[in-house]
């Protein structure tokens, strides 16, 4: 169904995708927004629920709020960090969400096709579980497309909720911020900061039961 | 970065991955599924954490094993449907996890990265969207690679940490059953089965502010 050079393509896009933190002020195509957002509506859920919504930032002001949640969020969470770890996680930007010209807040809402929803009825989470496969389509798309992404994982989600009016049963997934960048790095971010290796595929491999490698 | 045919290469794959129920029982080249492993690795992670591991499941009695722990679950969820809809739900089959080479059990390990990871800090949950992330990726290196694969979320997490002796702090976030197939549709399943429609994008899109189109 797909020739040696599609699928050599996606494996590139994989290998390629990065987590990126600073963006340069330029618009971004209509068209390329809506190629991200058609990916991730292509991605699989449960029963098919589909339970994403994706809200668009662009106003300076909102970007602000949401850049100072995270700031406030990422203050709070270095407290927990030993010294010399303490500065390597202060020098860890969330200023992406005021650079880029756009964040997008995906969302998942839980009650989206009923109280019976097939699969997500045995297991709850596989609502946020497919908003998050969404993600990576929309990821892997942004990185195709030339595009620099960058998933804000610290904030209160009340606070997100509150500067979005995002009601209260209505999970606030990810804050994804999206634009062109002047350095893509070839290598992840906390990997070049030496908070993390990249750890050896063939050591997360078992065989038939668990630890049976 | 990433030419015009590299992108509608993604794009093709994106649109063109299904949730695969019936598998043939012809096997799998190793280098395929090193493929699959591999994509996965590469999925994103919080605080790069990359909380996985790979069960790779290929014995009948296992295999068999799974199937009942689905089954049994699927007869369970059934009483909660009407009749109508409830001969519909009965008639999507499980069947699958002994129909296919190979079934991977993918795991999140909760305590990877100690006690502070960056990011899961915040939201404890990033560590299963991360996992989802690397299942994406998995799930379009196989649509690439010809291979058919199916989520199967059916199932008490404990009954598949008693068949794969997983340890009770680890999450069995998704069995997936991977192998060629005679039939790849061109709708998801779901929808073909009238349970559920499409959505429309344009619905699902806010701009600024929740509820806002």
């Amino acid at each position: 169904m797909f020739s040696e050079q599609e699928k050599e393509a996606l494996y590139k896009i994989i290998y390629k995708r990065r987590d990126i933190r600073t963006f340069l002020p330029d618009p971004i195509p209509h068209e390329s927004i809506m190629n991200l957002l058609n990916a991730a509506h292509h991605g699989p859920s449960v029963g098919f629920m589909q339970p994403w919504n994706f809200i668009m930032v662009t106003q300076e002001e909102k970007k602000a709020q949401l850049a100072w949640a995270a700031d406030k969020e990422r203050r709070a969470l270095a407290i927990h960090y030993e010294r010399n770890r303490q500065d390597q996680f202060l020098s860890l930007k969330v200023e992406g969400l005021k650079q880029a010209p756009v964040t997008i807040c995906v969302t998942c809402d839980p009650t989206r096709g009923g109280a019976h929803v097939l699969g997500r009825n045995s297991i709850p989470e596989t609502d946020i579980l497919s908003t998050a496969c969404a993600i990576q389509n929309m990821w892997l798309a942004a990185c195709a497309e030339g595009l620099a992404m960058g998933w804000v994982s610290f904030y209160k989600k009340n606070d997100v909720r509150e500067i979005l009016d995002i009601p209260p049963h209505i999970e606030p997934v990810a804050l994804l911020s999206v634009g062109y960048t002047d350095h893509y790095p070839s290598n992840p971010i906390l990997e070049s900061a030496n908070w993390e290796k990249r750890r050896e595929l063939n050591a997360l491999i078992f065989h038939e039961t668990w630890g049976n490698q």
